[in-house]
């Protein structure tokens, strides 16, 4: 298979500066030559299929070179089915600052939902093909052809990455059986399924070559899945999960050299102290391509609240070495989201990318927390608020603070403290004390 | 000052086993004579006082050798008052699960509201005197009279631990010019500015013994504050708050020459790079005292979320070194938290302490997440309802999921995922497989 002209890996490795990695620098606010460098040796990616990117996809980079980013998942399910209520959670999330959609639909007119997506979105889009191979398929009408033809057709439509699930071989199906809670992904549990039933290897393996060049005519970037990623603290950093990972290295360099951009996805639950490890080695097996984590959830104990056990887990995974980080909402566990929910998952994952800066001394990550706390010192209520990761919910809460006092509202840039009033604010005597 | 027999650290010295430490260690599942030692040493505390014992308190350990502990704080403030709502927030906070509640009030009448606290009070109970001590006296009116005084009513009153801010000397007050944020502790900033108006040492850095004197006489625990706590990133590990963690390690000493348990106050804004150091130097310099902690909040950018940028924080701290979390509420930095926000920053908080009680290895902490687990895997919703953080919410989560998917309500136990229903759940099919 010859590789086209388009592949954004090659062309970064001819030292061709194109405009779709200019555009990513500029974003960033980083050198494009640097980060020309960094894609051609595979530790950064700008997932941009062709046919996105001519419908007005905004490229965007991600890898250690960039700030980390955040993606949200929405989708259709077989449970529940609104096309009008995704194309709201997708926007949501948008607003809220995620950095990328992926589209997990299991239900409805998938491709209708798909395409309806993807025109309105200016970021990254991504679904997980095998998703759409088993709607209205039983696991003996699938084949070999089916998974190519779907995701052929994913690829046509302008679906810049695709979660394949490429890893998850038939002899690690065996690691499994110690495991308290088996195999949790999606993909990964319906691959599993199927090997077993047909008692073959898993076909996106056997595939690999044949969806890298479907994906090469489009430059679609991979995201390797790990179908055998832990779904609880007591399966992290297991046998099954680590010789996944060992087939992930060994398909990022398959990938590579067939000029494709990859990322490699990562867990899961894993508790506080496996994160570290967790990062470096997927780092050392896959050769620095970019680590696309969910999560991690570093317990288990808390359904309704995920966000915020994702959120120390995703802060503890940028630091040491993941470069986008999934979105989990408080509804993970227990249901689907609804847009609350993922305007609050996509906020708990920027506050946990962005501390993930902040700790690895990125780029303005620590100027940005300095400019909001100069303001914070000055008693400059609306620049507080304007700076803040969401400020419609801090200036209502301040409102409403302002009210409650019985000092009414629209008190910005009053010296004023809306915890401790006047007089003994540390903040207002902290300013006379510079004086 | 001759030590009464009731002073806890003295008995544990002499290898006595009080109740008090029979009732802690109990409740915590940990051998008693391993909680001795470590009262003895100095690494772990029961801030016990007489008063609050003979009227109802649980005897509560705080240390390395017990599950890391939580605190809420409530209080009146000059900006909005009512002594019910208070109430109500005290007895939502122990719902939630708070170990230890501090009343921070700085308005309505005082003594009203900490006695009326204090008796429904079970846990834990602290305060922060040097607040009463300003409420209705100018700068120029407080004197060390003043401040002995309501020191000893409100170690009369039955208060189980006094932040006591004696480690901020007059000499750090150099070092806070060149931060963002000066003083953010309030009792660091009104100490400030009495040594600044009467240019004299601080007070209760003066009156230190006297102090000492008084809490022994009810066993009232030592929470040396961090006035010089930084208030944001930029001035996180600065020489202002090292400086005053240098003094906090001498007054360590001292209070436990007079026979008084101690724990350590400390920050607050602290990047998630800087805090495994943070909790290294503070066990160091402190000999091992137990460290109470401000979060740490990890950004400075959340306002409206900074329970869980403490949440992150406070992981990392309960990993590397902390006992004791304080609780951040949503409403940090903008207004004065109501029910439901204490509510929120509880179970952020206790999150926090369990994931952190994880990372270390302590107790049945991962057994917890396990067992939880393992109702998951079987799809038993009922159990892992019930073990879960807060099972109240995810019920209602749950069964909000029931409903929408038209699969009605109460399917506990039913061979269903409300994430994705029958026939691809991931969790059914890692059922099938295990057969």
């Amino acid at each position: 298979m010859k590789i086209t002209q388009a592949v954004q890996l090659e062309l970064a490795r001819q030292n061709k500066l194109t405009d779709i990695i200019r555009q990513a620098a500029t974003n960033e606010n980083v050198d494009a030559e640097l980060l020309r460098t960094e894609i051609a040796a595979g530790r950064a990616v700008v997932p941009a299929n062709t046919i996105h990117l001519a419908h007005g996809l905004k490229p965007c980079a991600i890898g250690r070179c960039v700030s980390t980013k955040i993606n949200a998942n929405i989708g259709l399910s077989a449970v529940r089915s609104s096309l009008d209520d995704e194309i709201e959670k997708m926007h949501v999330a948008l607003d809220a600052g995620a950095d990328a959609i992926m589209d997990l639909s299991t239900g409805g007119d998938l491709d209708a939902i798909r395409q309806r997506l993807l025109s309105e979105c200016p970021v990254p889009f991504g679904t997980v093909p095998i998703y759409e191979v088993i709607i209205g398929r039983s696991v003996e009408e699938i084949d070999h052809d089916a998974i190519l033809k779907i995701i052929e057709k994913q690829a046509q439509q302008g679906v810049d990455f695709f979660t394949i699930h490429a890893g998850l071989l038939k002899e690690h199906l065996e690691l499994v059986k110690p495991r308290v809670m088996g195999i949790v992904s999606r993909g990964g549990a319906l691959l599993a399924r199927w090997m077993i039933y047909h008692n073959r290897q898993n076909p996106l393996y056997e595939l690999f070559d044949d969806i890298c060049a479907i994906m090469s005519q489009y430059d679609v970037c991979f995201s390797l899945g790990d179908g055998l990623r832990p779904g609880c603290g007591a399966d992290a950093t297991d046998a099954a999960q680590l010789a996944e990972l060992k087939t992930l290295g060994e398909l990022t360099q398959r990938a590579w050299d067939k000029g494709l951009q990859v990322m490699v996805e990562g867990p899961g639950h894993v508790p506080f102290n496996q994160i570290q490890y967790n990062m470096e080695i997927q780092q050392k097996i896959c050769h620095g391509a970019p680590f696309y984590v969910l999560g991690p959830l570093v317990t288990d104990i808390a359904p309704g609240y995920d966000h915020i056990t994702s959120a120390i887990g995703g802060t503890a995974a940028a630091y040491w070495g993941a470069s986008f980080l999934c979105y989990v909402t408080p509804r993970e566990h227990l249901g689907l989201p609804d847009a609350e929910d993922v305007r609050q998952g996509v906020i708990a994952s920027k506050i946990a990318a962005h501390a993930g800066d902040v700790a690895r001394g990125f780029g303005n990550a620590a100027a940005c927390d300095k400019e909001l706390s100069i303001a914070r010192a000055n008693l400059d209520w609306k620049k507080h608020l304007e700076l803040s990761i969401d400020p419609a919910t801090a200036k209502n809460m301040y409102e409403e603070a302002c009210r409650q006092s019985a000092l009414g509202e629209g008190r910005h840039n009053q010296d004023f403290c809306t915890m401790c009033g006047k007089e003994w604010c540390s903040v207002r005597i902290s300013k006379e004390l510079r004086r």
